[in-house]
C-alpha cells in the first residue's frame, strides 16, 4: 500500500498534559487555531488535520524546563518527556519540501507550552519521491568519478583554510596528487574572495590534476566550494565543467533549501554538502533537528555526500553520534529510490580512527578526510596515505591496527606518531 | 573612513580560558588550523586573519555547562561566560552573504571548549550594501501600495490556517475587505496543497480584491504565500503580477538565504518574510541567533516586511524580546542603504496590544496581524477593525485606551471582549 501520510517523531518536553499538548502541536500545524472557529468544518479537518499517531512518556520527569517559556508554570510543576509522532494527510501541502519544513518544523518550537523539542525522524509519502531529484550521483557514481572502489576514499583538506593564493593551493594539491591522495576539499571559509579567486583556484588546480592523471590514470576529484547566490553558482559551475572537474561542495546552512534544490537540478557533477551551521539546529539535546531527519530533508533535495564530523573529532559532539549520522546516510529512503549518499568523515581523523569507523558503520562507502593524520607522517604525505589504506584493510578484515602494522613500516610509523 | 571590516559580537560560555578560546574561534574561522602550519605566512594571516577585538568576561560564572560537550572538563570547573568581538578582513570572504554565514556562524557552535554560544549581532561593511539588493520597497513602498498612512497596516490571516479552498478564501476575503481590512495574509502553511491550488485561490482572491478596490478605492494588500521550488516560486509570482496582487510571502527557513536572494532579484512585489522556525535557531539563551543579528541578513537579501511575533503572545517568548526584534527592524543598516522593514506584529494581538506596542517601538511603521482580536468582535469585524484602529489613535496620542473608548463604542465593545 502506497503511504499518503507524512509522520515526524519528536521529543517534546512540557508541564502540560501531554496528550492535550501533542494535540495541540497536531492542530496548530494543521488545521487548527488558537480558538475554534467556524471554518473548521469536520470535512475540512478530515482533508488536511494532522493526527497524533503515537505518544509514549518517557519514565523520567525532570525538574527544571529545558528551555524558557513566559507561561506561568506551578511551582511544582514537574516536566514530563514523550516520544510523538504526528502524522499528516499529504494532501496538507503536497509534495514540497520547502512547505514541508514550514509544516513539521515551523512555529511549534515557540510554543509556549513546549519547554522542549527534537525533531527526530521523517517519513515521507513516495509523492515526495518523485518531486525532488535526490543525489545524482551517491556512492556509485561518486566511486565512479574518483575511481576509487572497495575502500573508503581517503582525502584531505586545504589548509590554511582561507588566504592561500590559486598558485600556492595547486602547489598544495601537486603534492596532494604525488601522495595518491583521492580526494581533496576546499574549507568551507574559501569560495571566491579576493585572495583567492574561483575560476583562477579551479583553473590552477584542474592543470595540476590533469598532469596527474595524465600520468598514473588517477584523476584525484577534487570538491570546489562553489557556495555562493545563485548566478555565481551557475557560473562557478560552467567553470567546473569547463575545466574538467568531478565535484563541487557547497555549504547547506548558507545556501538553503531552495537553492540546494535548484544546484542540483542544474548540476551535473556531486555535490559534496558541507553542514557548518549544524550545531545551531542541533547541539541542545532538546531543541532542533536530530541529523537522521536533518540529512533527509538534503539527500532529498540532491546532496551526494554528506558531513558527519568523524570518530575522537575536536568538537563537541560524541563518536556515537557521528555513526548514527553516518548510519543514517548510508540507510534507504524510498524502496524505488534509496536516495543513499556518502558520509564524509572529517575533524582529527587518521588511520587510529578506521576500526571504529568501521565497526560502527559496517561499510566502506565513506569519504575520510584527514590534515595531520596524513601530512604530518613522518615519512611524507605518501607514507601518510598508504598509513590511510592500510588501516582500513586491516579495520576490514577485523586485524588489531598494531598487528598489522607489524609488517607495514608506514603505517607504524602513523600510529607511533599518534601515540 | 570606510570600514573594510565585519564584526561580529557573540555571547560566549567555555569552561576553557577565555581569551585563548576567543582566539581560537578566530583562527578556526580564517586562516588557523588546530595544529601550526608551514602555509600559515604572517602574510597572510595579515591578510584574512580574524581577531579578537573585544572581550568582556561577566560577573556570574555557572556551575553546570549549557550544552554537553565530549571534552573531558574537570570536575571544580566552572563555565565562564563573556561578551566577545570578533573582526574580520572583508578579504577573509569578500562581501558574500552565503560566506559570510559559513564564516561567522559555521562550525564554531560545534567546538568541544564552547559550551554555550549566541550570535548576537552583525556589522557588515558597506561592500555587502552594494553586493544584494535589501528591501526594494521596505515602510514607504509598502505604505504606498497598500494605501496607508502614519499608522499602522491593521491585518489578519486566513483561518483555518490550511484546509479552505480558493472560494472559501475568497468568500473570507470578501468579508475582510468588507469590513475595511488593510491586509490579508495567507498562513504559512498554505502554499499551493492539493486542496487550494495557488493560481486559483489568487484569481478569486484578486477578483475579490479588485471589486473592493473599485467600489471604494482601498486594494487590500494580500500576502500569498509562495514558498516552494525556485521554478514554482518563479510561476507563482507571475501570477501574481498577472492579477495585480501586491505582496508575496516566503518563509524564510523553507527557501535559504539563496532562494530569498533570488526572490528578491526577480520579484517585483514586496516580500512578506514569515520567521516559521525560528524557534530551533534561537530558543535556548546560550545558543544559534539573537534576533538583532539574523533579521539582519534577510533584510539585506531582500525581505521587507519581517515576523517579530507580538506583545502578549500565544508562543513561549517575553513581549521585551519581541519589542526588541521590532526595534531592530526599523534601525538603519548602512547611512547609504539603510535597508528598514516593517515588522509584523502577530499572535494574540488585539487593540489591547496597542499602547505596550507603541512605547516599546515608538513607531507607527508596523504590520499587526489579529485573528479573534478582530473577527471575534461582538459587532462584526468592521467593528473589529475600527477598534484596532482607534486603540493605535489612543496609543500615539499616549491617551488610556478605557479613557479613548468612552465615545468610541466599538473599542470599547473590543475592550470588554477581552476582559
Amino acid at each position: 500500500m502506497v503511504s499518503t501520510r507524512i509522520e515526524v517523531d519528536y521529543l517534546l518536553e512540557t508541564h502540560g498534559e501531554v496528550q492535550r499538548v501533542a494535540e495541540f502541536m497536531a492542530g496548530e500545524q494543521s488545521s487548527g487555531t488558537f480558538v475554534a472557529i467556524p471554518g473548521e468544518t469536520p470535512e475540512l479537518k478530515e482533508r488536511v488535520a494532522a493526527q497524533v499517531t503515537r505518544l509514549e512518556i518517557l519514565d523520567h520527569a525532570v525538574e527544571g524546563p529545558s528551555l524558557p517559556t513566559r507561561v506561568k508554570v506551578e511551582s511544582e510543576a514537574r516536566f514530563k518527556r514523550a516520544f510523538i509522532t504526528l502524522s499528516w494527510p499529504l494532501d496538507t501541502l503536497g509534495p514540497s519540501l520547502p512547505n514541508l519544513l514550514a509544516t513539521i518544523a515551523g512555529n511549534l518550537f515557540e510554543l509556549g507550552s513546549v519547554t522542549g523539542l527534537r525533531l527526530l525522524d521523517i517519513r515521507l509519502p513516495d509523492a515526495f519521491a518523485a518531486a525532488y531529484p535526490g543525489p545524482q550521483f551517491g556512492v556509485q557514481g561518486t566511486r565512479r568519478l574518483a575511481g576509487v572502489e572497495a575502500r573508503p576514499i581517503i582525502g584531505t583538506i586545504i589548509k590554511p583554510s582561507v588566504g592561500l593564493g590559486p598558485d600556492e593551493t595547486a602547489s598544495l594539491v601537486n603534492e596532494l596528487c604525488s601522495a595518491g591522495i583521492d580526494f581533496i576539499k576546499d574549507d568551507e571559509l574559501q569560495s571566491d574572495g579576493p585572495a583567492c579567486p574561483f575560476h583562477l583556484r579551479v583553473e590552477k588546480v584542474m592543470r595540476v590534476i590533469d598532469t596527474h592523471a595524465q600520468r598514473s590514470g588517477k584523476k584525484v576529484m577534487f570538491a570546489f566550494n562553489l557556495t555562493g547566490d545563485l548566478d555565481q553558482m551557475r557560473r562557478r559551475h560552467d567553470t567546473l565543467l569547463k575545466h574538467g572537474a568531478t565535484c563541487m561542495m557547497a555549504s547547506l546552512n548558507s545556501v538553503g533549501l531552495v537553492g540546494m534544490i535548484e544546484l542540483a537540478r542544474f548540476g551535473q557533477l556531486p555535490i559534496h554538502a558541507h553542514r557548518n551551521g549544524w550545531g545551531y539546529l542541533s547541539r541542545h539535546p532538546m531543541l532542533g533537528w536530530s541529523y537522521t531527519a536533518w540529512q533527509k530533508i538534503w539527500r532529498l533535495a540532491g546532496a551526494d555526500h554528506m558531513h558527519v564530523n568523524g570518530i575522537g573529532n575536536k568538537f563537541a559532539e560524541e563518536d556515537s553520534s557521528c555513526l548514527a549520522s553516518a548510519r543514517a546516510c548510508l540507510a534507504p529512503m524510498f524502496t524505488e529510490k534509496p536516495c543513499v549518499v556518502m558520509p564524509v568523515f572529517s575533524s582529527a581523523q587518521a588511520p587510529r580512527s578506521a576500526p571504529a569507523t568501521y565497526q560502527g558503520l559496517g561499510s566502506t562507502d565513506l569519504i575520510v578526510t584527514a590534515g595531520g593524520g596524513i601530512l604530518a607522517h613522518p615519512k611524507g604525505a605518501a607514507a601518510g596515505v598508504e598509513a590511510m589504506q592500510q588501516a582500513w584493510q586491516a579495520a576490514v578484515a577485523g586485524v588489531p591496527l598494531d598487528d598489522f602494522a607489524r609488517t607495514r613500516p608506514n603505517l607504524r610509523h602513523a600510529l607511533e606518531m599518534a601515540a
